[in-house]
C-alpha cells in the first residue's frame, strides 16, 4: 500500500525485524514437513540466541520447547510475532499481536492479495497502520543475518557474513541468493522477503540498511513498486552504492508478477529504467548480473577512471574480456597509451611470447612471482585506475600461490582505493580460489564476462 | 594457412591426433615443473593405454619410462609427435617426424606467426603439406578425450564423458570448460586446441567430429577465420548441431587476438555473423551462455514449435525466465492458450495460491508427487513444445526427490522428443541436483537465464 515517504516509526522498529530478542511463531508445527514447524527448527540450528515462542493451538511442546495456545498465552515481552497459519485466522492474530504490545509483525502466508483479495490484505494493513504495528508481508519467506546467526523463515541456508544486505520481493530468489552464498562465498549483511509488502516497503528496509554497520552494498529485487515516489527519495538519502533488478517488464511477466506478489506494473519498463536513474542506483539485467555486480560494489572502492589493466595468463580469457567491455561501453587502451613506463617494466614478468598490450598475457608459464610483481607494478602505477587479474590453470600453474599472491598484494595496496577483481576459470582449485579471494575482500568470478560486468559497474559507481 | 576445403588426408589423419596407439612427446623434461614433463605425467595419471616415448636428448628416462635422445632412435610405428620445445628447435624435429612416418604432428610451442615470425610459421606449414603431415598448432595447449582415457597437453582435467566436441584456439578457455566440466558434468566427447591452426583447420576437425560417434553437438571457440570458405562448407555437411563464440570484434580484441594466436580479422563483426548464419551454426555472445547452449543442444533434441510451458516452485524464477524468454524473442504464452486442458488439470498438483498462468507456480510448498505430476501432464499435452522445470529449495524443498522424479519423467517420455531442461537456483543440493540430472541427460542450470537461453538455442537448432 502506498505511502509518500519512509515512515521514520517502521524504520526505527526495523531491528525488531532482523535482530529481535524474542520471536513467537505462530503456526509452528509438531510435524517437521510443515512450514510451522522448520521456522522454529532453523531458528534453532542456526543458533539464534533470543527466547523462542512457538504458538499451537494443539500443542504443548514444539521442537523441545514450551509452546503456548495463543499470543495472549506469552506473559514475557515479544519482539516479533511470525506468523505461519493459514489466510483465513490471520486477522485474529494480528488482534493478538497488538494486544501483546508486539514490535513487529512477519506474514509468511500466502493467498493475499495476489489470489485476488485485496480488500482482506488492505483491511490487515490498514489495522496494523493505525496500530502502528509494522507489518513484513506477507507472503514471504523470511529473513535474517550471519552476524546474529539469525535465520527466521522457510530458509534452509544461513549465509557467510559480508558486505550485501539484500532486499527481495521473490523468497525463491532470495533462497537462491543464500545457497549461492555458502557455496561460493556470496557474503551478507542480512536479507530479507519483503513479498506483497503490503505494509513495510523497500524504502523503509533501504533507509535501514544505510544506518547499518555491516552492509556495504544494497541488493534489491523488485516485481513492482506501490511507492516509487518513496522508494527514489530514500536511495537519494543513501551513500552505499545500490543494485537493482526489476522484473515483469514481459507481456506474461506482467501477469506472472501480479499472481507471485500481487505486484503492479501500470508503467511499462523504461518507467523504472528511469526511476533507478532518478535513484541513483544500479540496473542489473539477468540474475547473475545482479548477483555479481552486488558483491564488487560490496567489497571495492569505485573505479574512478577508465584505465584499466588486465594481467592474465590466458589470451582467451582475455579476449572474452576486452570484447565485453567494449561491449559495455569501457573499452580497455592499450598499456602503452595508459602508461609507457608500465609497458615496459611489464615486460620483466613475461616470456618472450607473451603480449604487454592489455590485456596484458603473461602466457601460460606465469610463476606465482611473475603473478604478483605484475599485479604489484600495475596496481602501484599511478596511471591506472583498477586491475583485472585472470588465472587460467594450466598443467604448470599454481593456483593456490597467484590466489594468495592476489590477496598479498591486493592488502599491500589497499590504500590506493583501487579496485581488484579476479577471474579463475577453470575446475576445483579455481572454485576454492574464488572463495578464498572473496573471503579476503577480492571480488573474484568464475568467467571473463562475469568479471567485466562487475568492473564496469564500479565505474558506473564512481559516477 | 588458408585451404579451400577440408583435405581429406587430414581429416582421416585425424584419428590418430585423439585415439592414437602411440605418442612420442620431444621435450619431455624430466623436472616436474617442466610443461614437457606434465604432459607425459597427464597421459599416465588419466590412463593412456598406448605405447608412450618420452624424447630428451639429455635423458635415458622420464617418469618411469624409457627415454629417447631422438625421434629417430625410436623403433616402433609412432602415430602423433607432441612437440614442446623451444621455436628455433622445431624445423629440424619435423624433419625427423617425416624420417620417421609419423601419422600427426602436434606443436604445442609458442612463439611463431603470433610474436611476428610468420615466414617461420609459413614454412614448417608448406613443408607439413607438402609432406602430408597433419600438423596441429602451434602455440596450443592439447587435447583428447573421455572414452579413450586421453589426456595430451599442459592439461590437468580431463573431462567427463558427454556429447560436447569441443574445438578452441585458447587453450586457456579451452581449460576452462574442462575443468567445467568435472565441477559440474559438462560431458564431452573429445576436445582440442587448435593455436594458431596453421595447418589443420577448424573444418577439417568438423568434418571428424560429424563422424565421431560420442558427439552429438560441436563447441567452437573462434579468433580468426583463415578459412571461412572451408568452414562453411563443412558446417553445412554436417548434421549435428554446432554452436560458435567469435572473439576480436572489439578494436583492442582484434590486435588482442593476433597476439594471441595470430589471428587475423579483416572483416568487421558482422561479416562472422554472416558466415555463422550461413554455416548454419548457432553464435553465443558470452563464455557462460557458449557452454550452456552447447550442453542442452548436445543432450535434447530441437523445440519443434513455440509452446514451452514452465513449471516452478518459485514465482521469482518465473519471472526472470518470462521476462528473458520475451528478451530473447521466444515469449511465454498463457497456458490457457497453449492448452485450455493442460490449464485444467495442472490445478490438481498445486495449492489454492499457485497459478496456472505460465510460468505455472506450483508454489514453494510443491511435493514431489505434485512437480511429477505437474511435469508429466506438461511434457504429455500435444500443445506442449517443451518443458522448462524449476526447483526453488524452500525449506520443506525435497531437491534430491523432485531431482529423481525429473529423471523419471524425462526416460518415460523419451519418446515424445520434446526438449526438457531444468533450473535449480539453490545451495550445494542444487549444484548435486544439476549434476544428476546432466548425467541423465537433463540440461540443468544454476540461473533462470542461463535455462532460457538454453531453450531457445533449442528453437533456433529447430529453425
Amino acid at each position: 500500500m502506498e505511502i509518500k515517504e519512509a515512515r521514520p516509526y517502521v524504520v526505527e522498529s526495523l531491528k525488531y525485524a532482523l535482530n529481535p530478542s524474542s520471536i513467537a511463531v505462530v503456526g509452528a508445527s509438531r510435524y517437521p514437513t510443515k512450514v510451522g514447524n522448520k521456522v522454529v527448527y532453523e531458528l534453532q540450528k542456526w543458533g539464534y540466541k533470543g527466547k523462542i515462542f512457538p504458538v499451537n493451538p494443539r500443542a504443548d511442546e514444539v521442537l523441545g520447547l514450551k509452546a503456548y495456545h495463543t499470543l495472549r498465552e506469552i506473559k514475557e515481552p515479544v519482539d516479533l510475532v511470525f506468523v505461519a497459519v493459514p489466510a483465513h485466522i490471520v486477522s485474529s492474530i494480528i488482534h493478538d499481536a497488538v494486544a501483546i504490545k508486539a514490535k513487529m509483525l512477519v506474514i509468511a502466508t500466502s493467498a493475499f492479495k495476489e489470489i485476488g483479495r485485496a480488500e482482506l490484505q488492505n483491511d490487515i494493513t490498514e489495522y496494523c497502520r493505525e496500530q502502528k504495528l509494522p507489518l513484513i508481508g506477507p507472503n514471504l519467506v523470511g529473513m535474517g543475518s550471519p552476524y546474529t546467526h539469525f535465520n527466521c523463515g522457510f530458509i534452509p541456508y544461513l549465509p557467510v557474513e559480508g558486505p550485501i544486505a539484500m532486499i527481495s520481493q521473490s523468497g525463491a530468489n532470495l533462497l537462491a541468493a543464500l545457497g549461492t552464498s555458502q557455496e561460493e562465498h556470496f557474503g551478507m549483511s542480512f536479507f530479507v522477503g519483503l513479498g506483497n509488502k503490503a505494509d513495510v516497503d523497500f524504502s523503509e528496509f533501504i533507509e535501514y540498511a544505510e544506518s547499518d554497520p555491516h552492509t556495504k552494498c544494497l541488493s534489491i529485487y523488485i516485481e513492482g513498486l506501490d511507492s516509487p515516489e518513496a522508494f527514489v527519495k530514500s536511495c537519494k538519502k543513501v551513500t552505499k552504492p545500490i543494485v537493482v533488478i526489476k522484473v515483469g517488464r514481459s507481456k506474461i511477466g506482467h501477469k506472472a508478477a501480479f499472481a507471485h506478489t500481487a505486484s503492479e506494473n501500470p508503467m511499462d519498463d523504461e518507467y523504472y529504467d528511469q526511476i533507478i536513474k532518478e535513484a541513483g542506483a544500479i540496473r542489473a539485467t539477468t540474475w547473475q548480473e545482479f548477483l555479481d555486480v552486488s558483491l564488487a560494489l560490496g567489497y571495492q572502492p569505485a573505479l574512478k577512471g577508465d584505465n584499466v589493466v588486465m594481467i592474465t595468463n590466458g589470451g582467451g580469457a582475455g579476449l572474452l574480456s576486452c570484447d565485453h567491455f567494449e561491449r559495455l561501453g569501457l573499452p580497455l587502451k592499450e598499456l602503452k597509451d595508459i602508461s609507457p613506463l608500465l609497458a615496459q617494466k611489464i615486460r620483466a614478468y613475461m616470456p618472450m611470447f607473451g603480449s604487454p598490450l592489455n590485456p596484458v598475457d603473461i602466457s601460460g608459464t606465469a610463476s606465482v612471482i611473475q603473478y604478483k610483481g605484475a599485479f604489484q607494478q600495475a596496481l602501484r602505477d599511478p596511471h591506472v585506475d583498477g586491475v583485472l587479474g585472470a588465472i587460467c590453470p594450466t598443467a604448470v600453474t599454481d593456483v593456490h600461490g597467484v590466489t594468495l599472491a592476489a590477496v598479498e598484494v591486493a592488502e599491500k595496496t589497499k590504500d590506493l582505493h583501487k579496485p581488484f577483481v579476479m577471474i579463475c576459470q577453470g575446475g576445483e582449485e579455481c572454485s576454492e580460489a574464488i572463495k578464498l579471494l572473496r573471503s579476503h575482500g577480492i571480488p573474484a568470478y568464475k568467467t571473463a564476462e562475469q568479471a567485466v560486468n562487475a568492473m564496469v559497474a564500479l565505474r558506473k559507481a564512481a559516477r
